[in-house]
C-alpha cells in the first residue's frame, strides 16, 4: 500500500546528503518509513526520491505511519520510530553459527501497525491468555533460538522523542561498524548460553530483548520461572535483602547515594582514522576518577544487566542508536544528556549500583581490569529468574500465594495505567511541540509583519506627526517577532525536560510486562502445584518450597514497585516544577516584552 | 462544482433552527454558501441537509469559498461573506416600475469569487484604464438604471467580522417585512431621480451603493463630474469653507466636537405583535435628548449621506444587515457596537456633523418634524457632484491641473497601500482568532486533562506520601484547563477591538475608489478642455472655470485626506494601546496562575 502524506512546513535539502526539499501544501509518498532518526524517504510528484524530516509531513490518516502498540489517531511516528536496520546490524555479535535464527515468531515479535490489538501488545497476554497462556506462548518458542532478537517492539522503544531537526540520517553510522571490533571477547550470548543449554530471547525493548537463562527441566517444562522455583542449587553470589520499610518491603539502600557524570565527547579513531567513534567519559561522585566509555560499552553494560536483574528489575532500554547526521554535534549532546538520564537512573538503584558488574563499568582501573571484569560478568551464571535466589526477605513473613497473585495485579493495572497516562501525554506534548515550533510562531511573525507593514505604509502618507504613531507600531510589530522567536525556542527549555522525563518512564514501563511476566508465570505454576504433586511431578515439600519461593519473588516485586514510585514521585516533582517555572518566565518576559512596547504608544 | 468541506470541531445543531449536527474529521458538502451571517448550508454523506456554522468548517483549498475580491488563499469568507438574499430585499423600496431593473452589468457589479482579478476590483479601474477608462466605464451604464443595487460587492463589506459563532441564522429577519412600512413616504430614490431625469448606481459598498445625481448636459456627455465643472447654477445650501492649517488644507472644525451614544436597544412591535423591530436610542452630548432609531433609519441616513457628500467624502457603509439568530441579544449588542462606531466617526467629520441631515437625525423634536425633515432631506437637490459647488477654498491659491492630478494619485497610491495592508491584518487576525478560540485551548485543555489523568493514576498506586505529588498535579492540570479557556475568551477582550478597527478602515477605504474616481474623471475631463474648446463644444472661459472648479475639487480631497490621516493617528494608537494593554494582563495572569501551580509542588 501506498503511503501518502502532506507537506506541513517548506523543507529545503541540504546538498549531497540524500535529502528531498519539498514545499509545505505538497502530497508526497512515503517510499519508505523505517530510516529512522525521525527521516523518511519520500517520493514527490516528480519522482524525485529523497530524505525529508519526518516532522515536517503529515501521514493521511487512513493509511497511518506504522506505528508500533499504538492505536491512538495521532501520529506517533515520532515516538515509535522503528529501526529494524540498526536493530539487526547491533545484534549481529551474537548471531551463532550453530544455531540458526528462526523467523520472527508471531508470539512476541512483529513489527504490525496495530499491536494493541492483538497478541503482541505485551500487556494483552495478560488480558487474553490470563491462566497459563503467557507460558504456553512462552513455551511455544523453539529452544535456543534468537526470536525477537532481530524485530523491534517500538511499542516501548525508550529512545527517540519528540521531533528533533538535529537527528539527521548519514551515509554510514561509525558506531555499527565498530560492533564488529571485538566480537570475540565479548559474545556474551554465545559462551553463557551454550554452557546454559537453552535461552529464550523475548522482543521487548526496541530491538533489544530481555534474556531468561534456562535449563532443561527433567520431565517437567522446559522454560520458565520453574528454573528457581524448583532450583536446588545453592544461591550464588552476593545476598540482596529485602526489608520491611515505611512503605512496605523495601530494598536494602545505600547510605551514600552514587551517582555519575557522563560528559566530554571525544571523538576517537582506529585503523588509521577509517573508522571513528565517540568516547565518553563517565565520573563517578565515588572515585571521582573519570573512566571512558563508548556507546557500545553502555549496551554491553545494558545487555548484562538485562541478563542479570531483568527478570526482577525492569531494566529501561539506553537511548536509541541514531544514525548519525549532518547536526552530529547537536546529536551527540543529546545522546549524551540520555546516557546521563540512564546512568544516573541506574545509580539511583540499590540492587544495581551495588552490583559488581556496574561497578566494573564505573570504577575500572586499566584496560586489563575492565577486560578480565568484562569475561567475569559475561560467566555470571545468576542470570535470568536465578537473580531471586539471591534475595533474602529480611523479617518478613512468607505470604500465601493468593495475596502475591493481589499485589502482582496491582502492580499490573498501576503501571498499564500509568503506561497509558505517559503515552497519552507524550502524544499530547509532541502536538503542542509542533505548534509551538511550526505554525504558532509562524503567526506571530506574520502579525508583526503585519504591524510593520501598516507601520511603513503609514510613513508614506506624507502626513505630519505621522512619526508619532509608526515608531511605536514598528516597535510593537517588532516585538511580536520576538515573540515568535521565543515561543519556537521555549519547548528546548521547558517542554523537552518533560518530556525526555516522560519517555524516561515510557521506556521503563515498557519493561514491565516482562518483569510482571515472571511473576505471573510463577503464580500460575505455583496454582499448578497440587496437580503436580497428584501427578507424582513434584514431592510435596517440593511444593511447599515453589510457594515460599513465589513469597520471595513477590517480596522482590513489592520492593522494586516501591523503588519506583519513590522515584517517580521524585521525577515528576521535579520535572514539574522545572517545567512550570520556565513557563512562568517564558509568559513573564513576554508581558515584560509588550509592557515595553505599549510604553512606546503616545496617550492622546 | 461541489465543493467539499472539513468539519474542524463538533456542532451539535439546536432542533427547530435548521441545523445539521457534524463531527470533526467528518467531509461536508457545500450546497448554500450564500446564506451570510456566519453560516452555510451543507450535506453530510447521509444526505441530510442543514444549516452549519462556516468557521466550523474549513473548505478544501483546491475549490475555494466565495470569497469576494480577495485572492490570497486563506479563507476570508467571515470577512467577506455576501448576503444577496437581503441586499436585494433591503432595496426593494427603490424598485420603480417605470424604470427596469437591467442585468448587473459587467462593468461594476459582479460576485465573481476573484474580483480582485478582474475589472470588479475598485481600484483596477485605476489600473486597467488610467486616462479616460474610467468615465468610459461609467458612461457604459445605460441612463437611469438601478445597476448593483442588487449585487453585493464583498471587497468592502465592512460589516460582517471575524467569526462570531453567536451571529446565527433564522427563521425570518424581522428587519426586512418592516421595509415595506413606509415604502410611500420614503421612496427617496424614486422621487429623486424622477426629478433629476437620470441617476447612475454603482455597485459600491455591500449591497449598497454610491449614487451620483445627473442631468442631462446637452451635447457634451450625460455622466460625471462636467455637471460641476461645467455648471452655471449659483451653489445652493450652507457653504463648506477649506482653509490653510498646519497640515495643509483642513475643513473648517468645530469648537465643540460632536459625539453621541447609542445604547438601550428596545424590541418595539406593530400590527398586534406579528412585526418586531429594534429600535436603539441615540442622545447626541449636545442636546443630551435621546432620540430613538430603527436600523432602517440609520440606513436612511446613510443614503442621504452617500448621496449629499459621497463624491467629496468617503462615507463608511452601515454595519451589515444581519439575518438574527439563535443569539439574539448576542446580535443586538454587537449591531449596536458598530452602529456606534459609525455614529461616531460621522460626529467626527467636522462636514458630516454640521450638515442638516444630520442634524435631524440626532435631534429631531417629534415625529411631525421628523417626517418633515426627511422631506426636505430628500429634496435636497446639492447631492453628487454638486456638493464641490458648496466648497469654497479660503487663501488658498489656485492649483494647476498637473498639481491636482499629483494630489489625487499619492491619496490613490495610500490608500491602495493602506487597503492592502488593512486586509492582510484582517487576514492574519482572523485566523489568529481561529487559533485562538480552536485548536489552542484545545490544546491547553488536553494538556491540563493529561495532568489531572496521570494524577489520579499516581493516586491509585497506594503509595504512602503520594499525595505529596498529586494535590500539585492536579493542581497544574486545572491551571491548564483554566488557561485553555482564559485563551478562548482573551480575543474577545483585545483582538476583537483590533479588528473591528481595521474592519472600519477597511470599509472606509473601499469607498476611496469611488471618491478617488470623481477626482480622476474631473481631472481627465480638464485636461481634455483644449479639445473641446477647439471643437467649439465649450468655451475658452468655460475652460478656465474648468480648471479652477477641479482647483476647488483638489482641495476638498486634501482636506478630507488630512481629516482622514489625523483619525487614523489617532485611532491606530488608541486600538494598539488597548491590545497591547490586554495582551500585557493576558500573559501577566497566566504568569500568575502558573506561579501559583509551581508554589503547590514541594521543595525536596
Amino acid at each position: 500500500m501506498e503511503t501518502k502524506a502532506q507537506v506541513l512546513y517548506d523543507f529545503t535539502a541540504e546538498p549531497g546528503n540524500n535529502e528531498l526539499s519539498v514545499r509545505e501544501g505538497e502530497t508526497i509518498t512515503i517510499t519508505n518509513q523505517s530510516i529512522g532518526g525521525g527521516w523518511v524517504e519520500a517520493k514527490n510528484s516528480r519522482g524525485e526520491v529523497g530524505l525529508v524530516p519526518e516532522d515536517y509531513i503529515e501521514v493521511n490518516q487512513a493509511q497511518p505511519f506504522t506505528s508500533g502498540g499504538n492505536a491512538a489517531p495521532i501520529d506517533l511516528s515520532f515516538f515509535d520510530s522503528h529501526m529494524p536496520a540498526q536493530a539487526s546490524t547491533a545484534q549481529v555479535d551474537v548471531a551463532q553459527p550453530e544455531t540458526p535464527v528462526t523467523p520472527v515468531s508471531p508470539g512476541f515479535s512483529s513489527t504490525s501497525p496495530d499491536e494493541t490489538s492483538n497478541g503482541n501488545d505485551p500487556w494483552a497476554v495478560f488480558d487474553n491468555n490470563a491462566s497459563g497462556g503467557f507460558s504456553n506462548n512462552w513455551a511455544a518458542q523453539p529452544e535456543g533460538t534468537e526470536t525477537g532478537k532481530n524485530s523491534s517492539n517500538a511499542w516501548h522503544s525508550g529512545g527517540h522523542g519528540h521531533p528533533q531537526a538535529y537527528q539527521g540520517p548519514g551515509a554510514e553510522d561509525d558506531e555499527w561498524d565498530e560492533e564488529w571490533d571485538d566480537v570475540k571477547s565479548s559474545g556474551g550470548y554465545a559462551e553463557s548460553e551454550a554452557g546454559e543449554g537453552g535461552a529464550i530471547t523475548r522482543g521487548g525493548a526496541h530491538g533489544s530483548s530481555m534474556k531468561i537463562a534456562l535449563n532443561k527441566f527433567p520431565g517437567f517444562s522446559k522454560s520458565g520461572p520453574e528454573l528457581y522455583l524448583l532450583s536446588k542449587q545453592p544461591a550464588k553470589g552476593n545476598k540482596l535483602p529485602v526489608y520491611s520499610g515505611d512503605v512496605g518491603p523495601v530494598w536494602a539502600y545505600p547510605d551514600y547515594q552514587l551517582d555519575c557524570v557522563v560528559a566530554d565527547p571525544k571523538k576517537g579513531s582506529k585503523m588509521y582514522g577509517l573508522k571513528s567513534y565517540i568516547e565518553y567519559q563517565v565520573t563517578p561522585t565515588t572515585t571521582n576518577k573519570p573512566v571512558n566509555h563508548r556507546y557500545k560499552h553502555f549496551d554491553w553494560l545494558y545487555e548484562r544487566l538485562l541478563d542479570k536483574f531483568g527478570s526482577a528489575i525492569p531494566i529501561p532500554c539506553l537511548p536509541d542508536k541514531q544514525v548519525t547526521g549532518r547536526f552530529e554535534e547537536e546529536f551527540i549532546k543529546m545522546r549524551m544528556e540520555r546516557l546521563q538520564g540512564w546512568m544516573t537512573r541506574m545509580c539511583r538503584h540499590p540492587v544495581i549500583s551495588s552490583s559488581e558488574v556496574f561497578q566494573l563499568f564505573l570504577s575500572y582501573k586499566d584496560e586489563k581490569d575492565w577486560k578480565t571484569g568484562k569475561r567475569k560478568a559475561e560467566k555470571d551464571e545468576t542470570v535470568g529468574v536465578m537473580i531471586f535466589s539471591t534475595i533474602e526477605p529480611e523479617g518478613l513473613p512468607d505470604m500465601e500465594i493468593i495475596e502475591v497473585e493481589q499485589k502482582c495485579e496491582q502492580f499490573n493495572r498501576f503501571s498499564r495505567a500509568m503506561d497509558d497516562g505517559v503515552k497519552d501525554l507524550l502524544t499530547i506534548g509532541n502536538e503542542h511541540w509542533k505548534r509551538c515550533t511550526g505554525p504558532l510562531p509562524k503567526e506571530y511573525q506574520r502579525i508583526g509583519k503585519a504591524f510593520q507593514n501598516l507601520s511603513s505604509v503609514f510613513t508614506s502618507s506624507g502626513y505630519e506627526g505621522e512619526a508619532t504613531l509608526t515608531d511605536a507600531l514598528t516597535s510593537a510589530g517588532k516585538t511580536y517577532e520576538e515573540i515568535a522567536q521565543m515561543v519556537a525556542e521555549q519547548p528546548k527549555k521547558d517542554l523537552h525536560f518533560l518530556m525526555e522525563t516522560n519517555n524516561e518512564y515510557k521506556g521503563l514501563l515498557g519493561c514491565f510486562p516482562d518483569t510482571i511476566g515472571v511473576h505471573k508465570a510463577a503464580i500460575e505454576k505455583v496454582k499448578e502445584a497440587d496437580k503436580l504433586v497428584a501427578a507424582g511431578k513434584i514431592t510435596p515439600s517440593e511444593k511447599v518450597g515453589m510457594s515460599k519461593r513465589a513469597s520471595t519473588m513477590s517480596y522482590a516485586l513489592q520492593a522494586e514497585m516501591n523503588h519506583f514510585h519513590s522515584n517517580r514521585i521524585y521525577d515528576y516533582n521535579r520535572v514539574m516544577q522545572q517545567y512550570l517555572e520556565q513557563q512562568v518566565k517564558f509568559y513573564e518576559m513576554i508581558a515584560e516584552k509588550l509592557r515595553l512596547a505599549h510604553s512606546q504608544f503616545t496617550t492622546m
